[in-house]
């Protein structure tokens, strides 16, 4: 019998008084216990906060994304273990590559993206400064920074591993500590997970936390600079959001509970279609995978009304040909529910489904593996008459391979019925038709966290209705508890406080390490394409000398170019056109003379101009007219050893100093 | 006597049973009663649900833009008798203009950012397209659709115009109907202006229902396309939050609650610097302002212990010229409480204060009014000589003119003490180091909603510690309620929900309205740059010829521009840099070609190029190469009644189909 620990302020503590025993899925064998009421939670949280949280913090977001990388390489090379002790939890090979490789992949986005899409610093900036008087000498900026608590994440029994790390990733990311507490009936697995990343050695001490067992009082001791986060039943969430001192206290609470997820498929895909064959195999698919026990699973699938009896045939037929057994058998197609209490509550429930809908596939009292002591139940398919009146087949999730087959009139009628699961996780819409994709979202996308269509142009690439990606958020209103993971660096802004700045373009430059246009031009120093990427310091500024631009540059530019529009050709033309006083120069004329004028001919730690953003052509400019740039440094990015990314703010004024372009110009520096 | 209706489900109800009757804040006698029993708060949801929400949901953002526009300019026309009402809430012409004119104001600011930020269509896109299968025939767009509830919107007391104004104008930019519900005392205000909004004809039926009184049971029937706003009392928002029907539902509830605001004097701010005194005239208008009952009002005063006894003497010498009296007279610096409970409560709060500090200015027992019966107060300054083991001067917000010293040791217990307050909407900072204020944002960031920092650089047009402004996020963590408001169009986000949408390039397109890489390109129209606006589809494409890049190009450009950068011209210094293989041409040379490749000459509905963005160079381009363009339209943006803005997704690629660079161009287009 393994005796699963928690890991508590820096200890590895043992099960002991109040310990629960965990039994096997498969055989109903007890193999493990778990829980220990001396657990100080008040010390884990201490720990966490006045260790865990300052070490993160010191980290830049770079940083905690190449931990979150090394973290993921470590645990792929050790999965295998993992998966020898998933099987016990009732789960395939297939259903553990969902669980291990899906969370291991999913770490290894949010550290792409982490060093994608997050500053190699300690403050993110959430949208561009705001000036907030007429001269600028006043502006606003909104920062977001590491919240100074700890992230209680309570987690459920399905996914042992994704459950933890696809939360864990963007809160080590965001620099939070995470307390991990598993569901008790898969706990060992994630218990060994956890001693994976704790001995890796890669993580700073107080970051991670584990309680197997039960959490005690510790939602009693949370205040406004922790999160807690859940997943799992419905009930159980609503007795930790009421927690008085959660609701006192205004914690950050969210969660992903219920959902009844649903499949549609579209008016336009008829049998014969690519889009029927597709319907009929995500729907078995998602029924059957993790013996139907995952919060995205399809549990109501809508057809047209025509189509009811050909889709139920169709998913019998595949339903037919899985088989249930133990989950170590190479030749099982399906495992078994989690523990005997959960199939108790699975047949509850489809008995519940049963009164309002005919069950068309699937027998709990006759089926292969009937007899196992395991909790083992059949795939079970039900047709409901009519949905309208219906309401548990609306309501009810039984979290097993359950689902239920109901026809729809019309387009609006599948939205009505979809939104009368009162808010989900996911809906998918299979259809070859935009136009039925834009209804479906406009219609039904307020109550829903994920709308996932497919058809014959995607499903080579198509992940899966029931896949939740880190690139997406997963999450949806209503029953499916309001809350929002993951979607890229969304997820890890659930961890930051957003803050509005505001103060002096200087002030705003020095809080937000970017320079902030009005802030202080260092221009007494060489030029800054001649110091190299260590040397340049924000606000650092090149002013060029004039030019003046001819007509014959303008002629020249033209011929040369191919660029012959009537606006730089034909006086009489350009002075018919609302934005040109006459003949003007080509905006690329422009950027091409700007750069003349503050390049460096010679070898220098510029390396590279690599890009442009945000050009605007503010002024047009005449023959006659001059032009001069103002160039500077306004945020520093390192690539690598050797370069780093310097974004250049660039003016260019005309001989009256007024702005004709503003833009933004990167250039690869050498260190 | 004034009777303050509802207006519920189109229909303008008077008091009735269960009305209480509202004293002047003056005068204390009864000016105008509010409420009734009878009130179908139930039909109001409905109301809301089936008539507001369509009608708005058929508008565009820019739609319902131009319809704030027009609703704040008619209250702009109305406002004196928005002000002559407001001086019986005891408070001043300038207070009514932080009311009156910054509600008419904040609702401009979003008439403006909702057609700068947001899309003149029926879905917000969120963030940009994700590949989530490899060869990019499977792709991810967040979008974000209007919930299709109603918005309830509970607020306080002391801002009846603002308070109401600032939730409503993201509210229905967003496209969901408001029922507002004001603090009693006030009512009669907020009644005026809805009056003015509804006689205006300017809204669709539904979009803007009243409750004067007693809200009823409505929170009982709210679900999760509904949202609930409160701004008030810590203890009221307990008692909504915990709601059993919100939590059961998981109703989105923001709100803003009591904040122990500070303001800091930096360590650099010492007396006879511009900052000392900026510090001391802030404080002082703080206090002061609509008699301290400001929700962001400055409640703890942190100064370093050197100067706290020069702090009390200069804010003291301010407060003693302000007049206390009735408010409609020009003389009076400040007004009354709104209530006689009020009032009392200000008192007492200012007694437990006073339990752990000196009061030091003002004294309510023997001040200039006290003989009135109207609620007033003179402005209290306590004096706290030990912060560190006080508890009530951080967590005790008395809403009236009453604020505390205490001295801090450095700037690290300066930062401990702010964050005693356990989360706050605004901290403020008068320093001019900016080490100053990176440490603070830094240290305290996490506690508060907002931190101001002014100086003498900023302060001609810093609009004060306690505005929140239209541009910038209102709320903050904890004992502040852990809500946002207010941020531009951050604001809007909390009313809509946000949806992950996956599927293949055509299918985001067609649900998004802005075309997606992968799309179907119509390349078989005539060249695009020939048809008006209007005639214009998503993927219309133009592929030009091709162009082969000569050296004589890459010297002549060279030469003509004045970019005689290395890479352009010596082909061992090229090869030498870690980006190129030899001599390459020049960026914006083939920027430049490539205008020259998909120019039309002659006038025609593309008036100009303004800008671009997004320009990222892929590979560089030698002698010899060719390149070609492909440009296909991405969006479409009406500007006016002549011509909108298209913007382009062109890349570049040479003879080998590889890209060796894409940007988004804008045109203007006409009609």
């Amino acid at each position: 019998m393994q005796h699963v620990h928690s890991f508590a302020a820096g200890q590895w503590i043992a099960p002991g008084a109040g310990a629960r025993s965990i039994a096997s899925a498969i055989t109903g064998d007890v193999i493990a216990d778990a829980g220990n009421d001396a657990l100080d939670v008040q010390a884990m949280l201490a720990y966490g906060r006045d260790v865990g949280g300052p070490a993160l913090r010191a980290l830049t977001f770079h940083d905690r994304a190449k931990m979150l990388k090394a973290l993921a390489l470590h645990l792929r090379e050790h999965r295998t273990a993992l998966y020898d002790l998933s099987y016990d939890t009732g789960a395939t090979k297939s259903d553990h590559q969902i669980d291990v490789d899906g969370g291991i992949g999913t770490m290894l986005v949010y550290a792409s993206k982490g060093r994608r899409d997050l500053p190699d610093a300690h403050v993110y900036l959430d949208g561009v400064p705001e000036q907030l008087g007429r001269a600028g000498a006043f502006m606003g900026q909104h920062i977001c920074t590491p919240l100074q608590g700890v992230a209680v994440h309570i987690n459920a029994f399905n996914f042992p591993v994704w459950g933890m790390l696809e939360k864990l990733a963007p809160t080590l990311l965001a620099g939070l500590p995470a307390i991990i507490k598993p569901a008790t009936a898969t706990c060992y697995v994630t218990e060994a997970c956890v001693r994976l990343m704790l001995d890796s050695g890669l993580l700073p001490a107080g970051a991670l936390q584990l309680v197997s067992g039960g959490l005690g009082d510790m939602l009693d001791h949370v205040d406004c600079q922790d999160v807690v986060t859940f997943t799992g039943s419905a009930d159980t969430a609503l007795k930790l959001r009421g927690n008085a001192n959660i609701l006192s206290n205004s914690v950050r609470f969210t969660a992903e509970q219920d959902s009844l997820n649903a499949s549609v498929l579209g008016p336009d895909a008829v049998p014969g279609t690519p889009e029927f064959d597709l319907f009929v195999k995500e729907v078995q698919r998602e029924m059957t995978a993790k013996a139907g026990q995952k919060c995205t699973a399809i549990r109501r699938i809508m057809v047209p009304q025509a189509h009811e009896q050909a889709v139920i045939e169709a998913i019998s037929a595949r339903l037919t040909k899985v088989t249930i057994g133990d989950p170590r058998d190479a030749a099982t197609g399906m495992g078994a529910l989690v523990s005997a209490a959960q199939k108790r509550d699975v047949l509850d429930k489809a008995a519940a489904i049963g009164a309002e809908a005919t069950r068309v596939f699937g027998d709990p009292d006759d089926f292969a593996m009937s007899g196992s002591k395991g909790a083992f139940v059949p795939p079970m398919l039900f047709h409901c008459a009519d949905p309208d009146t219906a309401t548990r087949v609306h309501d009810t999730e039984a979290f097993g391979p359950v689902s239920t087959v109901m026809g729809y009139r019309d387009l609006d009628h599948a939205i009505a019925l979809l939104n009368r699961g009162q808010g989900s996780l996911v809906a998918s819409v299979i259809t070859h038709d935009g136009d039925v994709a834009r209804a479906v979202a406009m219609g039904a996308g307020a109550f829903h966290g994920r709308i996932y269509f497919n058809n014959r142009d995607s499903m080579a690439e198509a992940t899966g209705h029931g896949a939740p990606l880190p690139h997406m958020v997963h999450g949806g209103p209503g029953r499916a508890g309001g809350g929002e993971e993951l979607g890229g660096s969304r997820a890890v802004m659930h961890y930051l406080q957003r803050t509005a700045i505001q103060g002096s373009p200087d002030i705003l430059t020095a809080v937000g390490n970017r320079w902030v246009p009005g802030a202080t031009e260092h221009a007494d120093k060489p030029h800054p394409f001649t110091r190299v990427y260590g040397d340049l310091e924000l606000g650092d500024t090149f002013n060029s000398p004039s030019r003046t631009i001819t007509l014959d540059d303008i002629e020249t530019f033209a011929h040369f170019t191919g660029d012959t529009f009537y606006a730089h050709m034909d006086d009489a033309a350009a002075k018919a056109n609302p934005f040109f006083p006459g003949r003007v120069a080509h905006g690329y004329l422009l950027l091409s003379f700007a750069a003349g004028l503050f390049v460096q001919p010679d070898p220098g730690p510029v390396l590279a101009n690599t890009g442009l953003d945000n050009l605007r052509f503010m002024k047009p400019v005449q023959a006659g007219d001059s032009i001069k740039v103002r160039l500077s440094v306004k945020a520093k990015t390192p690539r690598n050893n050797e370069y780093g990314e310097v974004r250049w703010h660039v003016t260019l004024t005309n001989q009256d100093d007024e702005q004709v372009a503003e833009y933004e110009l990167l250039t690869m520096n050498a260190f």
